[in-house]
């Protein structure tokens, strides 16, 4: 038998910037010019933002560039086999080639889906984020994630690929829904508690600053969020372990969703798996039982919830956890905090196994947790 | 405006082995089995390879390992996106997660189509390349590209991924059907003019023991064909450019296959393909005349043409390779020969821009060629 080793190198994945401020949207349009990234653009939307999209479009052809609109139902249901073929005809017909790029209008939905055509359109091409939600300025536009549900999953299929830029305009976060913006701050407490003690102590003090959505305020949360995930995403590979400090709120909050069928927006399931986890890492003997409950109190002061929704059984939730990929040796692998701002590692490896008797104990005080949130949310209120 | 900048970290691809032999695919099993790949596995072939693929899956069972067998039509058809949806819902329905790892057992459509849905499924799972032709061989397996064709193009969806073992038992090519075994002679005899004085002089003087397919001859073949294109594909990135030389024979020859509507077998249009760019190499006064004669003299000692195909123009040859992506400031670039073994560069650019009117007289002395090959193969005769 012959044998051939062969090692593939691939080019680095180019660095790239994000941009967060007020009244970003008709620059891009410079900017791209100013690049030449690509020698043509197709801006894909959903129908709830057709009308930015076309401003978005007439600017980008007032520059002189080469530039076409694809707009697609909104809403999660189209992260779909459908509308992605549907994305990849429009393009194919618009005549799209490799010199094409693709501009990401929109929240998670727009940002997952266009990049995952441009993932696998002529094996890649770039594309360029334009967040319009809170989430999605905090989240989304880091870490390359991209991907389509099949019934049988979320981001079931999907693939890594970093934007080539991204344009967080806060001036988007005005319009935003309360429910949707209340969801993306659990993201910023989160990014506060996994790794920016300052942060968390801030969002503490002012809640009603926030709540106001004050343009400056919220310029620098999305900034200290994404420079906690651009370190993260950045760090040396073989630290890649790191990366599952992401998850904190993730292992129980996920659980919650399918348990609730997704009624509970994503935030407010993170929220209520934030302050499990916390109390968790308390009885596991890893946080402080006053900073566990700090960690609890945070989330309603941005109205999000901390108790388990009614009728959900804390038994339910940690055989769903269980079935997850987080597990290691049929323990819970969790990502769990230290101290307020850091979070704990043991052999490097930042997935803690748990034993599920203190996820029980965790779960069952969250059922009777108190404080309540400042506003009830209702599950199937969506 | 806040500016972050994020410099994204993959992991380095990791290495892989192509082994080459006799009775290789009764010990893939065993292999697998102890090197832990995934915890289970799906084979996916086509209905042609159904006994094969049986026979796989009963090996793969006796050694322990989880594993199931989905069998797509044989045919390029399948490379579709109805086909990869099949796959998809069939991996998914068999069980598969993250843990699972596919291998394909097959030719080209086998390969990429298995490769394109290991690329995405949960961002990307392992997958073991099984090739069963000799372009599958000496081609497919290596370069990482994978997809699927769309109505509007070949490969147009797809994704590079590359798979971590290949297994090239050189048994299968015992059966396979003399047009498909030539074609695949084709990419031999590229490689061979593109970075091997020594292996295109052995094809030269042994066609008759490579017509016999003697496995010891087949599998030295396929490893000088590997060795190239494993060195070339680990080139440093910064040598990109290195990769064109495997187009030689590709700008011409995709255009005959457009022009003739995909009638031609891929080794057949790059045939003549080389032989056509290996003249414009001699009028473009890199190669010397009598090299040129000599790479337009071989493919016929294995079945394959090397004139236009009755009733194809010149210009229209053209035309469609202007349409090509690999042009440059509105002239045509190719891989071109400077001597049997060696490609030629400017400035480190190994894509040369020629002049319409050599591309012409190189495609009118094409279609007078003498020699005739050996055996006259119709192009209508698929």
């Amino acid at each position: 038998v012959i044998r051939i080793t062969v090692r593939p190198r691939r080019p680095p994945e180019p660095a790239y910037e994000i941009r967060i401020g007020r009244g970003l949207v008709p620059r891009i349009s410079v900017d791209l010019r100013r690049r030449r990234l690509a020698s043509r653009y197709v801006i894909v939307t959903d129908s709830h933002l057709q009308r930015q999209g076309d401003g978005l479009l007439a600017a980008f052809r007032r520059r002189g560039l080469a530039a076409d609109l694809i707009a697609f139902p909104a809403g999660e249901e189209s992260k779909s086999r459908r509308v992605r073929d549907e994305l990849e005809d429009g393009i194919i017909r618009l005549g799209a080639g490799r010199d094409t790029a693709l501009v990401a209008l929109g929240g998670g939905v727009v940002g997952d889906l266009t990049g995952f055509v441009a993932a696998t359109f002529t094996r890649g091409i770039p594309y360029v984020q334009v967040p319009t939600t809170l989430i999605g300025m905090v989240d989304a536009a880091i870490g390359g994630k991209t991907g389509i549900n099949h019934p049988a999953g979320k981001n079931l299929i999907g693939a890594f690929h970093h934007p080539v830029a991204v344009y967080a305009d806060v001036d988007h976060l005005r319009t935003l829904p309360e429910r949707h913006f209340n969801s993306g701050m659990a993201e910023v407490i989160k990014c506060g508690a996994i790794a920016d003690r300052g942060l968390f102590e801030f969002l503490e003090g002012h809640a009603a600053r926030v709540a106001r959505r004050d343009p400056e305020t919220m310029a620098r949360l999305i900034e200290a969020c994404c420079r906690i995930k651009a370190r993260v995403v950045g760090a040396d590979p073989r630290e890649a372990s790191r990366r599952k400090i992401l998850n904190f709120g993730h292992t129980i909050g996920h659980a919650l969703e399918v348990l609730t069928g997704f009624r509970l927006a994503h935030g407010e399931a993170v929220a209520i798996g934030m302050a499990v986890e916390a109390r968790l890492a308390a009885r596991a003997g890893l946080l402080a039982e006053g900073a566990a409950e700090r960690v609890a109190a945070l989330p309603p002061l941005f109205g999000l919830p901390v108790a388990l929704p009614p009728g959900i059984d804390p038994q339910a939730v940690l055989e769903v956890a269980r079935r997850d990929k987080k597990t290691r040796a049929g323990r819970i692998a969790c990502a769990l905090p230290l101290r307020i701002g850091a979070m704990a590692s043991r052999g490097g490896d930042y997935g803690i196994p748990v034993d599920d008797a203190l996820v029980l104990e965790a779960l069952r005080e969250a059922r009777a947790a108190r404080p309540r949130p400042r506003r009830l949310i209702a599950p199937a209120g969506l």
